[in-house]
């Protein structure tokens, strides 16, 4: 008898972790929101506390030749830390478990650990524990955070309401871009290794790739003027995508408006430079981990000199509409890219 | 100029685990205690929350060749929850991360998925959310388990005073020799794929291999008695490298008796089989999870004809001084084994 396979790429991520959710229930009173979130909210007394967890594997979401190890402990904690700013959350502790294969030294080691240091020191957060292992083959990085909010400031995606202000914070797109430049390079320095690469045109695009960081700054600037976003989200697959996380969630619809999305200046000339629609960057690229929000109209003005947030457009009660209004004035159906390890 | 290179190996996992210790402090007053248990402490109001993480690699600590996906997934949430189990909490919610290669399909990951709603079930936690990512290799399972304990019965590795009494539940070193088998069965097969594995005779062990449990039972039943034990940690890297975390940790010294440590007859016979000492098997074997822990003197009436504690020997105040009293009556000093992972 032959079993039947069925390849996962036939489900995708999204149909992956749709499938594991409906299978698992909860059942403690103490889990308030599971799978489905940036992060999982627990009950903790008077406040909640938020659980998110990210993998990173040498090959898939990083690779050595260009990323050092100090930069890349720095991203696996600022990567986890922005799904707790996701929640309106503050970040508080991480668990970090590794899969070190002999070819790493005790220094290379040592170089990880000092970014992971530097990343703990500048969000506030506390390494509590983690475990450490060989690996067959190459790095493995495993992190827990975990953080706490409010109880009534616990922002979900699936809290906006139709005619929400959609906003988002500093510009998208360059990080994709950066990580276009590196791999380029590389192939440059494989067929002639005496090329010395000159990234300087690209500093920013290449920063945003090696080095993001995590929105806490907007996360306590809201707190300041008194804002509860009504649904929030990070940015790590790509504008379109998260989107339309939001608008399922929320059951609305999204209508944004192209030339309201951020896209920096070297973005931009670098979109053009690879033949790609710098709108199509923003939209698709990924790993920006800039915050994604909506806020009651009500807010706006209090928000609305903030030089690093950007009111792209609002939401609608046609939960099946989403849009985006071209620069020529074109409605154009948003399409959600979803992530394509598999 | 030569940039130094030290290897892993010279540290060992120990040192590896110290270093980083020294090298992080803890900031935010709800991290109550940070690296060196079994799990971190998190202040969660009225009780305590307990986190704890566990990477298992492919080809390091499983092999899919004998290891079922669905015991695997029932072994990968049991081993976590045993950390839980050792702080004496009571686990609830588990965060996973899976990476997958496309060599594993849907039917695979679902039969991995069965085994760890299995755990989650018995062991009354819910799974809140995870990662899913594609591997370049081998299968890479990441878990964190969080619990809780009421403040006054979370229990540490460092509270045993002198002269308690030294505990350990079920018994040591079949995990060990289930593993050794299933080694040489694999061997048999390479050489001779016509030939049926016999592994009846070894079922005990190949069990307490692939399945292992936490001992939750323990946890339950010692509070049913009301006994918090002065110190507790599982039995994941064998009997003596644990005594030597709890003596270590309780900066008292450690007396154990041979003859008292409790190994199943299958053990002993496969032990000899093997050609290896049977108690070694126990001191060095790992992977048992049972719990080790120390309770104070007056609470031994209320355990003694507990048929599953067994009383295997006392600390006392010399620190320096960690012994086993061999069945013939000799003192023979306790060496810790390391992890030999590097």
């Amino acid at each position: 008898m032959e079993q039947k396979r069925t390849e996962l790429s036939q489900l995708g991520e999204f149909g992956l972790i749709e499938r594991i959710k409906n299978n698992f229930s909860l059942q403690n009173p103490t889990s308030l929101k599971g799978i489905g979130d940036d992060a999982a909210v627990i009950n903790a007394g008077t406040e909640n506390l938020l659980v998110s967890t990210d993998m990173l594997l040498e090959g898939i979401h990083f690779d050595l030749s260009y990323m050092p190890l100090q930069h890349l402990g720095y991203k696996a904690v600022a990567v986890n830390v922005s799904d707790i700013a996701a929640m309106n959350g503050k970040p508080e502790q991480i668990v970090i478990s590794l899969g070190l294969s002999n070819r790493f030294s005790l220094e290379a080691v040592d170089a990880l650990y000092e970014g992971i240091k530097t990343a703990c020191k500048n969000y506030g957060v506390d390494l509590v524990g983690g475990d450490t292992t060989s690996s067959p083959t190459g790095l493995v990085i495993s992190i827990t955070v975990m953080g706490r909010a409010a109880k009534d400031k616990t922002v979900l995606r699936g809290g906006a309401k139709a005619n929400d202000i959609i906003c988002v914070t500093g510009d998208l797109g360059a990080a994709f871009l950066g990580l276009q430049v590196l791999e380029r390079e590389k192939e440059v320095f494989k067929s002639n290794p005496k090329m010395q690469p000159d990234l300087e045109k690209y500093e920013y695009l290449v920063g945003r790739q090696l080095k993001p960081e995590a929105r806490m700054d907007i996360v306590h600037e809201l707190a300041e003027k008194n804002i509860v976003p009504t649904s929030m989200i990070d940015v790590s697959d790509g504008l379109a995508s998260e989107l339309f996380h939001l608008g399922k969630n929320s059951n609305v619809g999204i209508k944004i408006f192209e030339d309201k999305i951020p896209i920096d200046s070297q973005t931009y000339d670098t979109a053009i430079e690879f033949k790609i629609d710098p709108t199509t960057t923003a939209l698709n690229g990924g790993e920006d981990y800039e915050l994604l929000f909506t806020i009651n109209p009500t807010d706006f003005e209090k928000l609305k000199n903030h030089p690093d947030i950007h009111f792209i457009g609002h939401t609608h009660d046609n939960a099946k509409q989403n849009v985006m209004i071209s620069k020529q004035g074109t409605v154009v159906p948003l399409q959600a890219q979803g992530w394509k390890h598999f």
